[in-house]
């Protein structure tokens, strides 16, 4: 059988099915987009719809209609009208009345729990979709919105919470699903992966690389959320509860920043032929039973995919069991990537206003733990300062014996007052490896504890 | 407004809606799945559908029931069942019959036009869904395929049909949807990438990499459609139409294999501090009017992010407007990453034909034609046998001038009778090119025009 005469038109030709489909001789109703917030993210979004119009609405199958744009501070509104080429008409300042104007979809870009949660919560009461770029709210309490969306039969999308334009959460939701995730390991802030770079092609310290950061736009005003991790852990909660169908909220998450790792970490990274990077890794347990997630700096070596990745850019590896290994690379942050992130969304959850049809909803069925990190296997570089004694080595040894810890590498540098010993260790119970750090800071033959840090991949000794 | 409270449990926990809505106390009927084929790539996903069964249910909201398994040869049924363990009724080699018993969904691996396309337009007939990973037959007639898709109102899903696991499909047709794609350039045939990379680790010619890689099962006995570029060439065209909302097919794709990369090239690469790839390049013209669409070897420098790609992975650019560069990497081939993504696709067919709605149809509106390799912008690398006279380099470089291509780069090498040119030009039509490169092969003064070469990226000179 052959369907091609039956298809084709008169000039033998198929006619394109979805131009017909979408018109269908009449000019389709125009999707009315409430957006909230207009900063860098929200600009860009406008933006994009004024110049793409054409394009969009032939994605979409009618007209994409911005109906309102609410911004804070009413002062602003009309040197953001002028800069944008829009009525004043079009903003408010009241974002509680915008998402009951009837919209078919909110894009929500102003962030933060409150009140981006209830402004999201009553768009969906009153029938709108919602596309997000919260990490912070979807990783906080995803769950309500899911529900919220699911009880008034609309779509929840949010591409642009986790790694910018990077495609990451639409593969994990929908074109890994048949799949088996083990782990979600990567790069995911933008910022402390700027501040790491500069600290290894440097050798700046923690606060002088901050400091080019704040100035190149690449920090906020208060870094926190991404020096102290949190903006990491926000987005490994939202990888962790896609990749293994179980709620994780940031909560859930170990997290430390980058605050603490110090030229002489970066230093000792060098002499291991490794770099640090702050990375973010969500995993299932062995027996499949558990997941870690956790976020803290790491030394990989060079050789890892991972350790090239410099800048503000981002790059995630997916482990899958049929997949194997895929990985994920881009520009995590800026208003550009983060737009193209939001209209992606908002094309898909505006096509199923036309054509039906609504996105996945949540899938938490699995349910699984989230392990204490204490539990979590992993490795460790510990660099000490040590007085040059017989049996210093011997005594060092033995502490990480005693907490049930194998070395892997063990090297001596200097002599006399001056000796350091680095060990890197086998995989342990990251409690054990804490045990035996806190074990060695009370020796008298150690010194110091000069460098503690995590390791992934394997170290070259 | 909170609605935690109003949608909150009696114990305060939010409840998984996504369980209530799939099960609603009822149990769903199970989703009937055909599978056409049961080679690699057929039996890993029986496989995957055995030992995922419950992950599967709860993802898709429905049971998956494999209906029946079309295979070829009846002798291999026995083999086959014992292996999979499954029935031997399960399997038939009665195919047509197989897709009108009433699938929701059926899955096409078996490859080739005919007779998967006759099989595909009868399911659909029958108001079943298709997954293939069928690139030849999508680059050939996707139209044909979309439209019936469109008039039955059934899903079409090929992630499959390019790089394997690596999702790269569906972030073309969704997440990236509300962007401005310029560019889509990659590595996408995995025997090609094994074979040029092989070449440049041992020195090795063309047939005796093909060789070892037919050995190692990377390249199958008749590698006609990996090294003369076929299958780069079809996955090119799918590609483009889904970047560039365009019908593209095998046919409109500008094709050269890597039959005649010789030793010799790949040594003069390693001169340049680059490396030889097979490319497939899609890409918008300047004035975004045209598109070209082209699979051939290419020099590109060892810091491009593609000269690290190895063995038989596949690594894709794609570059847009407002996300910037994003790439994605991973396995391009092999049963296991080949059924990971198929399974993807069942999942989210499947989800449809519980929950409703459809995915994207095709997306043709730009109808942008494509332009003739002659026009497309590109740059050679050409290294020429030339006596080594006073006045050589004058008339080569006049040769250049007369065709208007202009030179970045020229070293010369050796001296008496056996002097070397090694020419790299600037950007120029690929028809001002091929002409200037006919030019000098027509001169006295060269003696051999010994390697030509496209070039994309920065060369070191």
């Amino acid at each position: 059988m052959s369907a091609g005469p039956v298809l084709a038109g008169p000039d033998g030709r198929i006619p394109d099915m979805s131009a017909q489909r979408r018109k269908g001789g009449e000019v389709m109703a125009p999707i009315r987009v409430g957006l909230l917030g207009c900063g860098v993210v929200g600009t860009e979004v406008v933006r994009q719809l004024q110049t793409q119009a054409d394009d969009l609405t032939q994605r979409v199958g009618a007209p994409l209609e911005l109906v309102g744009i609410a911004v804070r501070r009413a002062k602003r509104i009309p040197e953001k009208a002028a800069e944008l080429g829009v009525p004043e008409s079009l903003f408010t300042t009241d974002s509680a009345e915008l998402v009951t104007r009837g919209c078919d979809v909110v894009v929500e870009v102003i962030g933060g729990i409150e009140p981006a949660r209830s402004l999201i919560l009553s768009a969906m009461e009153h029938g709108a979709s919602v596309v997000s770029a919260n990490k912070a709210l979807l990783a906080e309490d995803g769950a309500t919105l899911y529900a919220a969306a699911e009880k008034h039969g609309v779509d929840l999308y949010y591409e642009a919470a986790v790694a910018g334009a990077i495609p990451l959460l639409r593969p994990l939701r929908e074109s890994m699903v048949g799949d088996q995730v083990h782990r979600v390991l990567g790069i995911v802030n933008g910022t402390t992966n700027f501040i790491l770079s500069r600290m290894h092609e440097t050798g700046a310290g923690f606060t002088e690389a901050l400091e080019e950061a704040s100035a190149l736009g690449y920090a906020e005003a208060d870094p926190s959320a991404d020096v102290e991790g949190f903006d990491a852990a926000a987005k490994a909660a939202i990888l962790a509860s896609l990749a293994f169908h179980s709620r994780v909220t940031a909560a859930d998450v170990y997290r430390e920043g980058i605050t603490e790792v110090s030229a002489a970490d970066v230093a000792s990274a060098r002499d291991m032929n490794s770099v640090i990077k702050l990375l973010a890794i969500c995993e299932l347990s062995p027996d499949g039973s558990t997941i870690g997630v956790r976020v803290h700096p790491a030394m990989i070596p060079r050789s890892h995919p991972l350790a090239g990745v410099g800048d503000a850019f981002n790059a995630v590896f997916v482990e899958a069991e049929a997949a194997g290994q895929v990985m994920f690379y881009g520009r995590g942050a800026g208003g550009g990537p983060t737009a193209s992130a939001v209209l992606g969304d908002l094309v898909a959850v505006a096509r199923h206003k036309v054509v039906g049809g609504r996105g996945p909803g949540e899938s938490a069925y699995a349910q699984l733990a989230v392990r204490p990190m204490g539990e979590t296997i992993t490795r460790y570089y510990i660099c000490l300062d040590v007085a040059e004694k017989p049996g210093v080595l011997a005594q060092v040894a033995a502490a990480f014996a005693e907490h049930g810890v194998s070395i892997q590498t063990v090297r001596q540098h200097g002599h006399a007052d001056d000796a350091t010993l680095v060990v890197v260790t086998h995989r342990a119970p990251d409690s054990a490896l804490a045990a035996t750090v806190a074990h060695l800071r009370t020796m008298d033959a150690v010194r110091a504890v000069a460098s503690v840090m995590r390791v992934e991949g394997d170290l070259e000794s």
